[in-house]
């Protein structure tokens, strides 16, 4: 693709929002697909409306797509969010919280969106290192995703209609991600990435996902600007 | 996988029934998944639902998703679905009645419900000779997303969770499909095709779908049983 239209995944976690700055600071028109997914941790999507107002970007779709009436995960159905986990613990297997698919379906429709809108970039902030043993976060799924995605749609007749998969922090620590975002002047105080937050939007600071969190600003050196209920 | 269980992607059109009859005639537990996404031709949906009856499947799950939010097709947008088209006219490319996506999207679902249940087939109805030209009936799109699919979910990590996609349809023309299907005791009157039907449900016999349906039956020498408005 000649345009530099980008359809970006933007949870209003940490992740998502610096791979919006990278996206926007390598000049890519921003196009923010969020999912009312039924999850837990509902508050992400206030978060992430604050977040593409902070990066000014052309237009933010949030699409209700009910993943509960599946379920199979902790942050779609009625099962307990693990808590303090030690970093061993986080690489024996894939954890509840993964929720079947997800990323695949999230995907699916930014492949949809690009392909209506003649966009040939996708981006989400999946990674591979400091992550919770998802397999859909892992090079070789995107890889074959991003395959798929050209057998899948016009570009197999069109090729300036190919779709790239841009996965920027594939292969960075959670630390070295903050440390990118802050150079590029994300405001991490707008993100959320609790699974299991407070009614007040605290968080809960024990999940996999603030402890990967909070260990990152410990290692790159950065105070994280979110309130926390409890910290590990 | 041992088990049996099977999740159908069912429109309540020609093929997926075709499909559910091949299914349940090869001793599979039938899950059926449907689509509330917005579709001009809504009615489908009725017949779906009188399908899975008919078939007395397990389990019958409709999802509401708004693909109209996305648009991009005659099906999901205000783009008038061509009439009267040749069989030479519609081998000219991809048509306006092609959703971006949807059997992706589709299939991602899939992909959630039979990771969540452990079920390790998932069948759908596409094919890829009387077809409409749609890039993701086809069988190396199909076969890149198995690839994917096996990448993407905890398959990676138990070879016993790892899924197949059925395209029993794939290599079949449509008259060949109706001669399958009304062997294994389809019944036909059931099902619907039209992209445009009128408010009482008539086909409207014009466009791709109803064109590709009533020759398939003329070929197959067999009456189709469902009422038209007009015959092309």
């Amino acid at each position: 693709m000649n345009n530099k239209n980008a359809i970006i995944l933007t949870s209003g976690g940490l992740d998502s929002t610096t791979v919006l700055a990278i996206a926007k600071d390598q000049g890519y028109s921003l196009y923010c697909l969020s999912f009312d997914y039924g999850q837990r941790h509902r508050s992400e999507l206030e978060a992430a409306h604050k977040v593409v107002q902070f990066f000014n970007v052309k237009r933010h779709l949030i699409l209700p797509i009910d993943l509960t009436a599946i379920g199979g995960s902790a942050l779609t159905a009625d099962i307990k969010v693990p808590k303090k986990r030690s970093a061993d613990e986080m690489e024996l297997g894939i954890p509840v919280t993964y929720v079947p698919a997800r990323n695949t379906i999230f995907l699916s429709y930014a492949l949809a969106w690009a392909e209506t809108m003649a966009a040939g970039h996708i981006f989400i902030g999946v990674n591979a290192v400091d992550y919770s043993g998802y397999p859909d976060c892992r090079p070789e799924y995107i890889e074959a995703f991003q395959t798929m995605a050209n057998l899948a749609t016009k570009a197999t007749v069109e090729d300036a209609l190919r779709i790239q998969i841009h996965t920027p922090l594939i292969h960075m620590s959670k630390a070295q991600i903050i440390r990118a975002g802050n150079a590029l002047g994300v405001d991490y105080g707008l993100t959320r990435s609790c699974y299991d937050p407070t009614a007040e939007g605290l968080a809960c600071g024990q999940c996999d996902s603030c402890i990967l969190r909070l260990n990152g600003f410990k290692k790159a050196g950065i105070p994280d600007p979110v309130r926390y209920k409890d910290r590990i």
